[in-house]
């Protein structure tokens, strides 16, 4: 398993006139938190775009449970349970700084070749900074 | 069923360095789709809210079959198959103007009364409007 | 003189908790009503990165007179005051139905080769288009 | 003078097919860099909404000279050269992590009284915690 947590803090410019957090704008959370956690363990997501893949988002789930207020600081947690093979599952959760959860979800990533624009599999250069997390 | 097709055109703002439209910003189209139908039995989401109630999103799942692109002119369907109780269930599908299936998804809504902030049942004002396609 | 007016319905994502649409979110009117200027003498943006160039924005003012409010129509005007040599002045001003004046503004944009990324002169099959109006 | 930096780290969503920062996007950071700066001398700008005062944006001007890309690290500073009165001007700069100049602006706010929705002079308990600084 790979796990990472990030914090974002809650820009005004995210709330709605409901006075909370839009819901829309966690995908953006999301991607924070995945692309922190491929930092962590040593991949930026431009190398790989530098490297001829894009990894664009299969499906997206999220459960929002609590809403998020503004200048929050959230702490967005990202998780990989699986070594990838043609798509990549990460979960997250984001939680207020009282540990309450506000937002759960999931996304599917898959990974293109971008001259082709055909899936392809995971690339080595990425399961070779995973592997040692399985 | 209640169900209504609204015309997006996709923003340059949109658009990522991927080239297509990022895919937090469907939940937008999906807003923009759900007001619409709204609007198209009767009821503004503005008149909803100056009559007490909010609407928070409580989930949302995506999947995103196909990338729109710039100044693509989408055609985003929302689609409520049952009269609402506690809760709003609506299903969106995007299509471009090939007629190809881009996205689809749907969302839960509440209804919150705005002063006890409280889920209420759905208001006999909203269900009056729909009960005749049902 | 080049003018054009567009509609713009607010969006829920695009208010803030302030109840009105937050500042940042007028640069995209204005993108909707400068493309839609185009598309209507004959070109889209689309069109013009297609061949070969890219017009970033150099410069943005915005003047906020009054607020914008959820589910507004906003009639968003562009002009074009002269025609273009080595950049594009494009002014702005956002109208509600009530026919108030809510904003104002202004962009400069160049011309950029996507190949040798330097700004040129304005591309003939713009100017031909737009001569007749000036 | 109170002056103040702060990192932001550019999202993908934030990106546009031009493959740089979409012009619309610094608004949000210049809001980061003003609410960091007023956090660094002890006042948020959640507080100052519930001391009963709104601080809408009355003007920006943005320049842009060099654009920022995908997962730049931007120190955005934002500058106050004078004690407010019933406008607050704020300068700002946006610098990538080589020091090269990448966007320059500045916006004014004014004070609104959040229940007579009128202009106000900026309010003592913010007055007090600048003062030390002119």
């Amino acid at each position: 398993m790979i796990r990472n947590t990030t914090q974002v803090r809650v820009r005004y410019a995210e709330t709605d006139q409901m006075g909370i957090v839009y819901y829309g704008n966690y995908a953006q959370y999301f991607e924070v938190a995945r692309v922190e956690l491929l930092r962590g363990i040593g991949i930026t997501y431009a190398f790989i775009e530098k490297n001829g893949i894009f990894m664009p988002v299969l499906n997206l789930n999220c459960q929002f449970h609590s809403p998020a207020y503004y200048d929050d600081l959230l702490l967005v947690e990202a998780c990989i349970t699986e070594l990838p093979v043609t798509r990549i599952h990460i979960t997250y959760s984001v939680h207020n700084t009282d540990g309450k959860l506000l937002t759960s979800g999931s996304t599917d990533l898959a990974f293109i070749n971008q001259n082709t624009k055909r899936p392809v599999r995971c690339p080595e250069f990425i399961l070779e900074k995973m592997r040692g997390y399985f």
